[in-house]
This record gives C-alpha cells, structure tokens and sequence, in this order.
C-alpha cells in the first residue's frame, strides 16, 4: 500500500510565531503537483513539538481540504502516553489520514524496553481504524528499535510499515530480511537512499523532498530502470544538500531553502530561530553548486 | 530562598489510568508532616509527560489547597515551544507555584546549542512572575547544560537555580564556584547527595525523598553538624535502595515502595505498567535489608 | 591498484598461545586458491594486539614465504607512537608486504584532533616506501575519521585507500565523493557490502571471508554484472553469520566456524577464551541454517 | 597499605623523542621532597603508550635508583595480553616496583564482558609476586569496570586497590561501600577528590600533583582534620586548573606547566606535539590567576 516518495512538510510560521495558512496552501499546491506519493504532516520537520493539540487538528483539516486528493496524506500523531497517543490518532482518522507516523514514547528512556514498546505500538494499532507506521529516529528519541522489535510488530496487521532515519544500513537491511514483502520499509533520510533501495526499501520519507521532490523520485525510478551508475551519481549529490538541511543546519535551514525554490518556509517557532545570515549564505552557495538554484 | 530538600512527587493513577485524588491527598499529608522543605510537582517522577495541559492545571490547584502551606511548592512547567512554557508557566503562578522547574527543550537535540538554550530560558524568566529553576536531567533529555551555561544564565535576575540530575561532581562544583551564593545548586539525585553537599550543594531535590523524606533530611543535617562518619554511612545506605527505584526500576518501583511505606503510589500510567512480581520481591527485600521496611 | 575482496585472516594459536604455523600454512594454502584479491595479516582478526613484535615479524615472513604470490598482502603496522609505526611498517616492507593497514592512535582519544592525526598518517606516508591503506575502526579505537579528513589524506600521493569499518553508509558516499577515482574506499564488514557497492566502494576488507571467500567475491561479480535481485538476496544471506562471527561473538566464533569448514581456526589468546559450547551451537545452527555447511 | 597522594609522573623527552633523563632525574629529586606518597611510572600520563618495552625497563631501573626510597613505586604493566602483561609485571618486580597498576585490555570492546576481564585480572594477580591496583579509566579504554566486578576482584588476597577515573561518584561510593577497609579506593583526578574523601576514599593518583603535590595533599589532611569550608575552597581553586593539564588540553599543557613550575616536562611523543603558543597563554594565566605562579 505504502511505496514511494514522501515528504515530511514543513508548518510554515509568522514571524509571530502563528501558522500562516496561505504559505501552507501554497506549498500543497505545488507539492500536489510533483510526482510525490504523499506527504507527511506534523513530522519531525512540522514542528510538530511547537504545536498544540488544537492546532494539530486544525492543521489537518485544513492540509486534506487543500491537498491533492490522489496522495496519501500521514500524520504524526505521537504523545508519550498510550491514551494520548490513541485519542489524537483516532481525530486524525475522523479528519482524514491514511496512516498514523509513531515515534516511541522515549522520555524515560531507561524504561522503554522492548516488551513496553511492543505494547505501546499494539495497544495504539488495536484500538485505531487506520493503518500505523513506524517511525524509528534515535537521533532526536535517544531510542533505537531494534530490527527485532520491528519484525515482531509487522506480524500485527494494522502495522504497515516503518520509516527509518537511524542511519543504520545493516539494520535496515535485517528488517527487509526479516519482514514480509507488504511491509513498507521506508529510508528516513536522503543520505542513505540509494543504499536503502539496494537492500530492498520500498519507499522514503525524505526533509529533502520539501526542496527536491522530483529529484528524490528521480532517484527511485533510475534505480528501478536499472541505471545503477547514474542513481549514484544523483545520490552522491544529493547528499550535501541533504546534510545542510537536516543535521547540519535543520528545519531553519529548510524553510531557507524553500523560500529561494519558490516555496514559502516562514518562521520556525521558538526556541528555534530563523537561519543566520551567514549560514543562508551557505545554503545559496550549496544550491547554486548543484545547480539546484540559478545564479 | 530555596534550600534543603524537595521531592518530586508521584502522580498516583487508578488502574483505569485516571488520577487518583484521594491517594493524592494522603500523601500529600503526610509529605507534609515532615522535614521536606517543599515539594516538585509534575516533576519527572510525577509522569507529567503523560498528563494533558487541563490535567497540570486541576492537580496543581488541587495540591495547592491540600498541602501544608508553610512549604513551598515548585512545578515543572518544560513544553517544547518557549511559548507553551510562558503560558503554562503564567497560569502555575496564578495557581500557587512557588517556582517553576524548566527542562530544555529537548526533541531537535542538535539543534538546542547554547544560544538556543539561552534564549529559551531567559525569554521564559523574563515573560513569568515566579522564578524560574533550571532542570539539567541529560539522562532523559540527552542533552547536558553545562556549567558555563548555567553560570551565565544565572546573572539573570529571575532564574534562581538549578537541578542538576546529570551525576557530574565536577560539573555541580563549577557551579557551585561560577555562581553567587544565593544561586541555590540543587543535587538532582539522592545517589550523590553527600558529595554534592561537600562540595557546596545548598540542597536536593530527590525522588527517593518519596520514600525517605527523612532520612534524606537526617543527611543534611548531619553534613551541617561535621558528623561526616555518620553522614557517610547514611549516604552507603540509601545508595542502593535509590538506584533501584530510579535508574534500575524507575517510577514502578517507586509507586510499589510508597505502597510498602503508607504512602499510595497507584498505578502508573500507560506505557509505563506496574512493578512485575518478581522486581517487587527485589524491592521489598531491599527495604527489609537496609531497615526501612520490618520484615 | 587496490580494488576486490581482501580478508584479514586469523592467527591459530596452540592451547598453550603459541602460533601454529602448520594451521597457518594449511589456510594460506586454501585462501590461495580462491577468488581474494589479497589477505590483511595483523588485522584485528588477526589478534594484532596480542603478539609481540617480534612475533609479528616472524608472522609476516611466513606469510609471505607460503601465500599465493598472486595475491596481494596487506600488513596492519599501527603502533600508538609515529616512530613505532614507522619502524614496523619499514620492517614489514622489508619482508615484503605490498601496504600496510594503519589504524589511527587512539589511546588519548580526547588529544586525536584532526591535525594530529592528519599528521601521523602524513608523517609515516612520507617515511615508508610502500603505500599506506587508512583503517577507520571506530568500534575498536573509540576514534571516527572525518570522510573530510580522509579527504585530505587522499591527496598524499603515498596513501592509497581506506578501510571503513564504521557502517556510515554516508560517510562512506562521502569519501567516493570527495577523493579521486584510483583511491581504494573499501567497505571493512560484509554487514553492508552490496550498500557499499552501490554507492561507489571498489572492495571490501571481510571478516567473513575468512570463512566464505567465494560468497564475499561473487556478491561482487553480481552487482559489476548488474543482477541486483540475486546481490540483494546474497546479501541479507550474509549478514546474519557475518553479525554471529563479528560483532557478536567475535573472533572465538569465527575460529570455530573455520574449525567447521575445513579451515584451522586454533585457539584465541587470552584473555580471549575459545567459544563457549552453547555459541558453538549457535555458529553450528547458522551455517546450517544459511547452506553453508552440510547437517 | 596504599593511602595518600600519589602522581603518574611524565616522562620528558628530548625534542629528538628520546628520554631525557637529566630531566627525569631532576624531576624525581624534586617529587621526593614533597608530601607525595609515591608515585606512578607508565600511567596514562607517562605516555606509556608510546614506549617501547626495552625503555619501559630501563626507564623503571633508573626511577627506581633516582627517586626517595621512602616513598612508593607503582608501575603501569597492561598489555593486551594476559601473557605480555605477566611477563612485564614480573619484570617490573624484579626491578624493584611496589606494585603495578593495570588498565584492562580494551581494543576488542565488544569481548570484554565481566567474566574476560575477571580473568584477566586474577589470572595476572595470580602470577605475579607484587599487588595488583586496578585502573579504571573508561575514557581512554572505552571500558568501565563496574563496581559489582571491582568488589569481586578485591577478594583476590593479591588485588589490594583501584585508581577509578571515572569520575562517576556514585560508582566510587559503591566500591567503598562494597570492599574491605584494606582495599584502596583513589580517586584518579583531581577534580573530584573532596567528593571522594567524602565518601570514603582512601587516597588519589593525581595527574594534578605533578605540578601542585603540595596543595593536593593540602587538602586530604584538610578533610582529615575536619576543615571543611577550607577544603571545599582548594578544591574548587584545584578544578580549573586540573582540567586545563588533564580533559581540556592533556599532556602537552602539564609538560608546560611543569616547565614554569621549575620541574621539567620535556617535548611530548609524536602524534602528541608540544602545546602550541595560544594554549601556553591560557595555562600560564591560569596558574597566575589561581596563584600557583607569580606573574
């Protein structure tokens, strides 16, 4: 069901900190019209810690209203309590989501064994109509769900999937292995793309496809026509840019970029500021390199 | 203005996960009863990750009128976003709080470098009537607030102290010499409470003080008379009963232990579950050995 | 010049720790005549750090009288000081080592800054006759190499490739990227051979070879041949008896699993201990799982 | 029988990288007229790394004929091996050493579970006709010996100590707390040294004391005699410094600072380089500001 290209939108922001909806209509409107499969909302790069419940659902309604309806539309819905968790993602199904994005809870950290996990993602997966995927991403949870966890989960039918942004190949490579061939495994990062289809995933999730989605899509179907040496050519350019606007820089630096492509970023929220002059200097320079962007 | 010793309270839930105001209250009184100068509510201990906005609010106005008025009350207050906290913080102070306890803001760990850090916590102190006392808890957080940002945010006329749970003595030392002597230096953790003293802690703030109110207090005192052999023995003793119910089995355990003790710990709430029989044993015998619990 | 499959072969000891060159002439013999590239003797499955130097000169000198004069020998000559690891690696070309393999210094880990190291590499580049091949192990050593820094150390006309053994597949498209086409990136664990492929590496340095040399050497004539489907499969076959004889049981089980294939795999040194008989099972069950050995 | 201060002396080099032992000489006279113990030769700070076996030796003999025969000898003798860590403990004996201080074995990290390194450790106790003192230093080994394992090696009649540089408090409370009376517990920097008289420890071995012996052994009999707020005053000026010439800018810095203090630090080891003019600033600047120096 799940295969492709993905993008975890940005929550474009004021320079008072509320959502502007007319730069987030803007950039559905030609996200709608690349070769995307979908778009995640209140992802890791939505801010989706900087927004509140009220806004959550606000945000929703609005992105399915104004979205292309031939894509899929996922919603990161997790809180670190089961109950939360589950209420939040049932609104997100009555609002019109086709699947749920689940971190694990990982405030305590030192608590979050693998029986506990396996028991928060069954308990969500059972007691919600939609489909839930996966969301491993122990850069910013400190936490890592192990290739064992993940194919313990798939067996539950409403488990369909799992983005992974851990950066690990070999694990990823165990959870194609170990996973049945319906379970969307998904690379969480542009790093690591062509690696990832190499051992088998069905699809990413990719920051980078705010900026370059049809680069990103690029990337998949020279891989599946076989043009191994041209998919890694596009790989290894990929991976600047991608740095700059994840681990390097992050979601201040994304929303620059969409500004110069076109897009609308906005303002980040706070604590998070908008991107230094200096390091939007950088951004340009890296996006004129690759020729992203025109002189 | 802050010394001595607080404890972070626990949220007592039925086992259909709702709060359980009675046990609250029965606790409340008896923590009351004793030498504790105050104590942290919706601290870590306290599950606050798992308690919705209306949820802080009905338990802060409900442990305001039900505990002993001559002691202070702190409430941890950390939302991701600078402007959840000022508001939550904002209607803890119409509520009672003495102060408020800040996490940073902690889910883009990259992001959150030291000017961030700044920023959060002074645009918070600066927008609150109550002050503000900083929370360095990396085990949980991932992130370290180190000394040199500590000493720099305490210049500010509002934040008042801080919290240290890292288990650094070096770290709480430098603060201890890079802050002024009404900067009140808080051990986060009853592991080190007599180190932390040594070396010019002005008090704690304990989960094991749940437990123990007193003979964590009878450790400060002893530290204050120069009985150091006794201080010392005490501290061997309450280093294994407080691993246990913190880092080994954390809120679980704690909850099971308040139940021995004529406490009313409740259950916790989902994903957490309750202390397995087999850890429970552990605990018991734990209390039995070190004389806190008669066999 | 580098390029292929290469194995860093173990040392067989007697019970009693000494050598057992009738062991090592037996497997010399038999990785002769297979598809490898090449060998790396005193690799960190060669138990480097537990021989003298003595040892080690003597070692390579039977090396080099008994293996296939076809193949290449790579010698692993890091000491922590630059004079120590000039000398040996001088020594070992003496005895006719085609490059030597140099880990980085890395007991002060918090003094190996980028310069230091640049200059360590650099400095026994300039001192030795025969080309130096980078071991990135960061597992082993506590210390990563910057795909900026080998970058750079790509530029000496005497340092010729890399072994990375970190599993970051995108540090690793980072130094196919950043170096030149003739310098030799090789993957250093089957866990990630094919990924490593695909994004550019030219070879691979392999544990596992030691014990399956011909199913290391034909994922590579798979993919130059572009059967991806069969790489892919051949693939995920690996990385369960690749993990089982590295990064979980280690050496003692890849000592045994040559023991079952017709290889000499000897005994470890202490304070290495030979495979406990519960992980012999284990070794034993996996080969059988994965066809590699008969029931 | 081990108690006090004790410092791991340097060992000063010519700008060539050979021992000078007219500084050795000088440096040893000095040490023994002070309140020192005794003193470590080949610890971390001796840069024993970077010594041959044959210097080792020589370097011991002459420490051994060079210094106070008063005071203590402990010699550093981990090697990777059990056997080369025998061999070299026996002739360390044979030279006169009092007792010899032991890292574990540490480049295969992953092997090194708790019943390798027991061995290890009563293996060579075992052999060995003078006592062994563990060193426990996980940030240069990668390795921390827990204090579960600490308590079951001190049964062992020939394992009499451990120099835990952890830095984790609450572990060094726990060796107290779980070994014998006669079992030595030093604390190995001096940056936590009050915390852990605090808690019971006996002694330290203090890279600071290369420089300021006097003031580090000023403050154990400070703690002796019960003046706390005196104590907690020097310990606090001791931090600073401390982590200056040990985490912040290690060897090359003490060997400066010995060099303004009237000992002789001597040239460092390659990769290791003398500190460079900038750092020289700060580490002079520091001792004038703590007092240590006149400007």
């Amino acid at each position: 069901m799940f295969k492709g290209i993905y993008t975890p939108i940005v929550t474009p922001f004021d320079a008072d900190e509320k959502i502007n909806y007319d730069y987030m209509k803007h950039n559905l409107e030609k996200w709608g019209q690349t070769d995307l499969d979908g778009i995640v909302v209140l992802g890791s790069n939505g801010e989706f810690v900087y927004l509140s419940k009220e806004e959550k659902l606000e945000l929703v309604s609005f992105v399915k209203k104004n979205f292309n309806p031939q894509k899929k539309i996922i919603v990161g819905t997790a809180c670190e309590s089961t109950r939360e968790t589950i209420e939040l993602s049932k609104e997100m199904a009555d609002r019109g989501a086709d699947a749920v994005l689940l971190l694990p809870p990982n405030y305590f950290k030192g608590r979050m064994k693998e029986d506990i996990l396996y028991k928060y993602y069954t308990d969500v997966a059972d007691a919600i109509s939609i489909p839930v995927m996966i969301y491993n991403m122990p850069g910013n949870t400190g936490i890592n769900l192990s290739s064992g966890l993940i194919a313990k989960l798939s067996k539950h039918s409403n488990i369909v999937g799992i983005k992974d942004t851990s950066g690990n190949i070999v694990q990823i490579s165990e959870i194609v292995r170990d996973t049945d061939e319906d379970f969307a495994v998904f690379a969480g990062n542009a790093g690591y793309l062509l690696p990832a289809l190499a051992v088998g995933a069905r699809g990413a999730t990719l920051a980078l496809a705010n900026i370059m989605p049809e680069e990103c899509c690029k990337l998949v179907s020279l891989f599946k026509e076989g043009k191994l040496d041209e998919a890694r050519e596009l790989q290894l350019k990929l991976i600047e840019i991608n740095f700059a606007v994840t681990g390097r820089f992050g979601i201040p630096a994304l929303k620059y970029a969409l500004d110069l492509l076109g897009y609308k970023g906005g303002h980040p929220r706070r604590p998070l500021v908008p991107l230094p002059e200096e390091n939007q200097k950088i951004i340009k320079e890296l996006l004129i390199k690759y020729g992203v962007l025109n002189q």
